[in-house]
């Protein structure tokens, strides 16, 4: 059954005519598009299952042998994919960066698909060329307001580009890095750079003994990744402390001499517009002049916070992002673009040249293709979406959103304080906060109690998600107020415009009730009776 | 006009509310759902504008201030975007490896956008990460054809992996080429291994010179941008002419001797299955001995040849590709899926550990969180398009497919070679050729006669281009008949299933009609004419 006959005649139709407007997947299609959050509602199911059972819907290892009719299909896809996906379209899933989009990227993501262009190289994208170097300019301007002049040179030129379109962010910190790596290893006398000698050999034709990179404790995964990939090592990734959240620039000055007196090179300092787990912004005017002290690279991280310099309110929060030598900005986060739109933008648009590439049947030298600069070879015309939403939000649109995001989380973090059972312990710069339950009685210097704490909060976390109603995320983090020993905390993105202060009310009201069915509340009662008696007695 | 008033109100109508069923957008929609090749004859001008004129089109370096209402936008996106970009679902568009797609990728395309999932972790895709794993295991087991028990344990485990899926074939080869740089310079005594210590560390620590790769010319540019980016620089990237197209064994076993007795070690050696410029398959079964006898990784770079392993009839062509350790192949070439899904498969799923990585919010140790063994973090759902195209194909709809593609090649290449104004350059091995225009009348040995024929062939590729009715692509190419000097020829990629017999009988005849008034042939003519008074004289 839903097995289709393996025939050229079936398999043409499949590539010229649509299926039929009763079918399922037309169904499906026109549920998605008069109301997506009905769709999902209907389809997701709230009550999660575990891994483990879901698993067992996807075993088979081989190809199957015989074609399937694609209304069959659908059928399948509802049960199997749909139906145990993450619901992140919901108001109350609050614990990642992925959001609620705006309905037009539905047909947008039709078009795409339907037009197909493959971004490396202008012969199979023709106006999307442009248009992604349009839109990178864009985000350019947005960070860096140089002159018209500057623009009107750079923007279509040949020789140089303003930054580069990647699937995410951790491509665009590896660009941006390696961009980084190219230039201060460039070519040198009788050297001929790193990008055509090698690493061993540009660090003994330069005499430094390693190369490193430099960033808070907070810095993104993404960044190891780069040291790794860029044959670096993982040790030369320089972390530190930050009990604030942010880096100092004192000790990052610190740290990077003490790297240099040791006979190495500091790379890159890299100061973070939006950590991924507190949403800090690192103070980068001052990190700008430590990296100018050093004579190294600046690199900013705003795939989270970039979208703030839309808000005339908020941007001086990312006051000298302007300073860096390359930000990279997720689209795909607070622009509200779908999943696979990150980008790295270049102060000097020489930089990019660092990494060149030419190739006779493609990229042909002096061409525009974009293929040349850019880590990744074939691509999709994502930047479509970027342009549409630039468009259609305008920098107006996305300052109300952005600001509502802000005012949100502060709410909610006026809320997490006024409540005697849950305990704010980073209040938000921009749309993220974490906090913990911590009943009333509890003493948290206490480390008994303080692992108690942790229990509680990992339970509460995962009984809310599989309960399937809400969800925030968690994770360990080291504050001032209770020193080095990280402690378990939920995470919060208000980036969901259709969150509401009752959502966030009843997410604290679950939480609670959930807290209070727990063993571990139950022993930190028993402590603190105890500990009552014991004062009393 | 078409400004709309940036109010929370108006913002929240687009996260909420579809477009009405009459709006432009709808109609776009509509458009393409019923009937996509129509849409794009439509809307695809074909008379093409020069990418200076399309620029025209995108000039703006500020995000607009105010909104736009989402009608007035899809008109624009029609007039500026849609109107310059190329029909690549064109059955005359054989330049490229971009084909037609099925319908059902349109309503699919929809709903991956309307799930929105992000799969660095189970979190924020659920369903989707063991979809995606069982995806990866059906293409290893089409490459490696393992046992039952070997996927039952290894197909979900929280320790391995049997790949990754990545954005495209770029991405994939570096991942491949990364993971072989640090299995050859892996934790070893006191040494800690390239991931943590760095490159410099790992060849000093092993006592090697340098590191490199090999491969054929035909490599794709992806294994340079591999070799910067993994720092072991472009010079160590040793490429072996190939007139023949295909490389040689024993040039490969000296070429790698030869640099290993200057102190170098040979990474790893790369084999094609369907280099990108005329789709030859080297001979992996003995390249993959030459890579044992040389104690390297063999990678094969299956991009595109991949699927070609569906066809019972073809798939010898690939014969020893299960003897590499890794292998590379692109679903949105020969399988039909949109653009952006590349994966990489390991013939040991220990080797995705060599770049593992983990990070305390996300990723944490022993999860099956994706993103701690691909180079990409955040990723959005397309292993789902490739999944669905599995099912509704079959392994004997993808062989059906291929199969008449290389049929159509080899009947293509007969067409042209009957032909005494055209000159097959390469034969298919696969469903690539490469041809030119060579009047009966030139004598292509005479170098100012092939001086002159490069010229006319890349005069009449521009101009049929120009002209928008069909695409071939053109590259340069040595071959055994002509020798150590390139030569301009037409590239040609039979992948589009609607391309019919026809077509390519109408763009011989456009492309003899465009060559006939050139002025190159009328300079041939001239020579040949001159010449033959010569000899009559």
């Amino acid at each position: 059954m839903g097995k289709a006959t393996a025939s050229l005649e079936h398999l043409f139709r499949v590539f010229t005519k649509p299926e039929g407007k009763d079918s399922k997947l037309a169904q499906i299609e026109e549920h998605l598009s008069d109301n997506l959050s009905d769709f999902l509602s209907q389809h997701v199911v709230t009550k999660a299952k575990s891994l483990e059972e879901i698993e067992q819907n996807f075993q088979d290892y081989k190809v199957p042998e015989s074609p399937e009719f694609v209304t069959k299909h659908a059928e399948v896809l509802l049960e199997k994919v749909v139906s145990h996906s993450v619901n992140t379209y919901a108001p109350t899933f609050i614990g990642h960066m992925t959001s609620a989009l705006p309905y037009f990227h539905l047909p947008l993501a039709k078009l795409l698909v339907g037009l197909n262009q493959n971004l490396v190289k202008i012969e199979t994208s023709k106006a999307f060329t442009p248009l992604e170097r349009q839109v990178i300019g864009m985000l350019h301007e947005l960070v860096y307001s140089q002159s018209e002049d500057f623009y009107k040179s750079h923007l279509h030129s040949a020789k140089q580009s303003l930054g580069a379109f990647c699937s995410g962010g951790t491509v665009a910190n590896i660009t941006a890095l390696w961009v980084a790596r190219n230039k201060a290893l460039a070519p040198n006398g009788k050297f001929r750079g790193v990008a055509q000698q090698g690493l061993a050999a540009g660090l003994k034709h330069y005499g430094y003994e390693s190369m490193g990179i430099l960033s808070s404790k907070r810095g993104h995964y993404s960044l190891s990744k780069a040291v790794d990939v860029l044959g670096l090592g993982r040790e030369q990734m320089l972390t530190i402390d930050c009990l604030t959240q942010r880096l100092s620039p004192e000790k990052a000055l610190a740290a990077g001499r003490e790297f240099e007196q040791r006979g190495n090179k500091l790379l890159a300092l890299v100061g973070i517009a939006g950590t991924t787990e507190t949403g800090h912004v690192d103070p980068l005017d001052e990190l700008a002049d430590v990296a100018k002290e050093l004579n190294c690279h600046f690199h900013v991280d705003a795939a989270w916070g970039g979208a703030t310099l839309f808000s005339q309110r908020y941007k001086d929060k990312l006051k000298g992002i302007q300073k860096a030598d390359s930000v990279t900005l997720d689209a795909h986060k607070q622009m509200y673009v779908p999943m696979g739109a990150g980008m790295v933008v270049f102060k000097n648009p020489e930089d990019s040249n660092a990494v060149r590439h030419h190739a006779q049947y493609i990229l042909r030298a002096g061409s525009k293709d974009l293929g040349a600069t850019t880590l990744e070879g074939s691509r999709n015309g994502m930047a479509m979406m970027v342009y549409a939403s630039f468009n259609i939000f305008g920098r107006q649109g996305y300052e109300l959103l952005i600001d509502q995001s802000i005012e949100k989380a502060h709410a909610f973090a006026q809320l997490i304080e006024e409540h005697e059972d849950f305990e704010l312990i980073t209040a938000p710069t921009l749309s993220l906060l974490t906090y913990r339950v911590k009943p009333s009685f509890v003493d948290a210097h206490c480390s008994k109690q303080s692992e108690l704490l942790d229990k509680l909060n990992v339970a509460v976390q995962k009984q809310q998600r599989e309960a399937g109603k809400s969800f925030v995320s968690r994770t360990r983090l080291a504050v001032e107020k209770y020193g080095l020993n990280p402690l378990t905390v939920f995470r919060v993105v208000l980036a969901n415009p259709l969150t509401t202060e009752q959502d966030l009310i009843n997410i604290l009201q679950e939480q609670l009730q959930i807290a209070k069915l727990t063993k571990s509340w139950k022993e930190l009662e028993d402590q603190a009776l105890a500990q009552l008696k014991r004062s009393v007695g």
